[in-house]
């Protein structure tokens, strides 16, 4: 991997465990001694199609430390809406079309990073990146994934990275909690991070209520990467059992995928759960010094008490620098 | 002209043939040989009253490519709406003037680029680009239009490169055709085309239906400019006279001119006009091989149906990308 | 000063007036020899809570001419709103809390710099700076308050910049005159005007009319500064008085301070003082030479004729333009 260039960064799946590992080993060697112009006249296009606060702030200080620049494009925000149905007569809000907006953007830079959540609609549509996947046809450069229907690499590269910092041994229980948030949000944080956490070699639990058991491919996907890492991946709806021995909680939100895309369906389901808002009880079974993930933003006093927020259980600030560092590995071996 | 340096980048017309050939090739030179410090420490200020996607992104790379920095400014967005009219007693939405906005942020800048579209009201007051004039007059650093009222010089230049990459000769057949979209467009675009194409010495047809004449000022510009190239402009509204033997088809959108800033107008004119959305059998009577190009944003299967956008005619991606280098050519003119 | 890190630039009056004009020197100093690559890959993290134009753009310029680079956070635009309260229970709009969203953008850079307005209801808990206070808590990084509820440190060293370069001597006569504005605006440049030309030294007159007294506490910090400094400090609301004999008429728009939070009660009160328009008259009393500064934005023929905006009197754009250099002082202090 070391002389070859990385052309896409869209899921960790496409990696085996040995380069995820050198993915790590670089993004340490770059904090032990910075390159300041490893990336001097690249370019970095961010496209994003939602909202971002650390991944927009931590690319851009990732080009700038390696000696690159950036530039942000924000559809409906100072650009027009971008169409992304494929064969759509344009007669709508959009002024412009992927299949125009994506090379454009692709040609001007070196790299391009594209956050485009799930459609919402579609389980499937959704589960098969249909978006995302056009966008990767469209795209001749280098491609970074920052956040799609059902993927955040990064989020789980940095979640990764916080877990070794941690020493949380390769074959600890980590908990995936579903937490209270009160809209339906999407599945690509859960989905990435049962997959990490299982490729990592963890004894991964999803813990949720009735109603928003991860999808089967998402599933069987992580129960695979356990199965090549030695880990194990099992569910339950059971919070006891789920944490009992746990050392770490990561706590995250999201929709039903029962009654996927339908939001009145949904909210009646949750209207019971807001006690599934991380408290410091969750851990009566947990091992002593068990820690709490999320990946940000976080509703405090809804999804996760400030009690724990606060205290040392909490490692999301670590959680949210160490974007940075793998982002930074990941530009590096695209573009170095 | 190599050794003056370019205060404005406003208007083709301002510049020589020899000039324009002159930027090109500089376009090209940096192409094949990049001067990835020639413009350290420099920073270039983009201000848009109007939304972009290529000119931000295209800009803000081709300042990078060079070694330099920018910064954008969007008013309503992030910054307060700035008002424009000259004496205006300011108890409205706007909270600061151009006469005090520009200036202060001109002096934080080695150059300042400002997109300004028409006001779309008085077609006196927009052929007279008053606007812009006055960001002219308030602009003590080099400046460029990245359009205005009734210009569009970036999009032209590229345009003209592309042209040249595509090696149409100078003496072919360039058509100009009004396209449908739901709502009255500037007319920077066909300005600015129109003049080019003649500029370059193209024989130059514009396609318009009833009500959608450029202005004869328009008109005569360009008319002008094929004088002095050899090159000749005609109009009509007969779509099969005017492809006939033509190698280029660019298709642009624009207002009825004839009732001018009257959108209920424009929009019973344009009523029966949705058959202006170019398919592959108005090709019937062009060469073989013939273009098509737009400047995009484009509206598919509204201004242009994507059996040409996404076939061998469609020349509209190399047009965006040609953004860049002919912007850097002009970047380095002003500043290196 | 010389070989200490400036970790916090929140308030003037936390400096001695030695270093302030150390600084102002250092600003000199880089102007006339620039250093562009004292900061190279160094990273200037900006959130905005409120709009800005002239604060982003300099930053950003300050950032580049110093070989260093900045990315832009604005809350509600591209990012969700970020929830400020203590303890909230985050039901509502806001995704985030800034006790999250804080240390994270912190963690990406090398300097953050903060933009939040007063908050216009508890005028205790502004003159408390209570929200800056809990950044100051969040952010280990170097801090720069770029205007809070009561402060605008930036602007105040950029118009001591512009008094000595106008020559303006220390002891002559400083008026901070209240202008009409349709709204209530913060206290911030009204607060940070009145002790900076204190502590200049200046014989500082405030000006305004009855419901606009500047707080107590403001004006106390002021004449203690003035004691040190060797200047005075008084009030009136008496036009004539008050210009007699000045050097500067530092004009600006804020709400009243009797019924602090009360827009009803504010509207009322300044219904009949749309008056307190600077015009020309206004300088009949005043040194010849009488120069007019505003920090910006300004409503023309609103809160400042434009008679005056645009004759001789008026510094507005230098003032404008000394962001850059001091604000690259700041920086140069903090990170080179």
């Amino acid at each position: 991997m070391k002389t070859i260039r990385m052309k896409r960064f869209i899921d960790l799946a496409d990696f085996s465990r040995e380069q995820v590992l050198d993915l790590l080993r670089l993004a340490q060697a770059l904090q032990d001694k910075p390159q300041p112009h490893a990336l001097v006249n690249k370019v970095l296009g961010l496209v994003f199609f939602n909202p971002s606060l650390r991944t927009l702030a931590s690319f851009q200080a990732a080009m700038a430390r390696l000696g690159g620049s950036s530039f942000v494009i924000t559809p409906g925000q100072g650009t027009w809406q971008l169409e992304t149905q494929p064969h759509a007569i344009m007669k709508g809000a959009a002024a412009e079309h992927i299949r125009e907006g994506i090379p454009a953007l692709a040609s001007y830079c070196d790299v391009l990073g594209v956050r485009a959540f799930a459609d919402g609609k579609s389980l499937e549509g959704d589960l098969n990146e249909s978006l995302f996947r056009m966008i990767e046809e469209l795209c001749e450069k280098p491609l970074v994934n920052m956040e799609s229907a059902m993927n955040h690499p990064c989020q789980a590269l940095a979640d990764w990275r916080t877990l070794d910092e941690l020493q949380v041994p390769m074959r600890a229980k980590f908990v995936l909690s579903w937490a209270y948030h009160p809209k339906a949000l999407p599945l690509a944080v859960p989905s990435a991070t049962v997959h990490m956490a299982a490729m990592r070699g963890m004894d991964v639990v999803v813990l949720r209520p009735e109603g928003y058991a991860l999808p089967e491919q998402v599933m069987e996907k992580a129960r695979l990467a356990a199965r090549n890492s030695g880990g194990s991946v099992s569910e339950t709806s059971d919070r006891y059992t789920a944490l009992t021995g746990a050392s770490v909680l990561y706590a995250k939100e999201w929709g039903t995928t029962t009654y996927y895309g339908d939001s009145e369906a949904d909210s009646k389901l949750r209207a019971d759960l807001s006690d599934w808002c991380v408290r410091e009880p969750w851990f009566q079974g947990t091992l002593p010094d068990a820690k709490l993930m999320h990946c940000l933003p976080v509703r405090r006093n809804v999804a996760v008490a400030e009690e724990i927020l606060d205290g040392p259980r909490a490692v999301v600030k670590r959680q949210a620098f160490n974007r940075l560092p793998v982002q930074m590995a990941v530009l590096h071996r695209m573009l170095a």
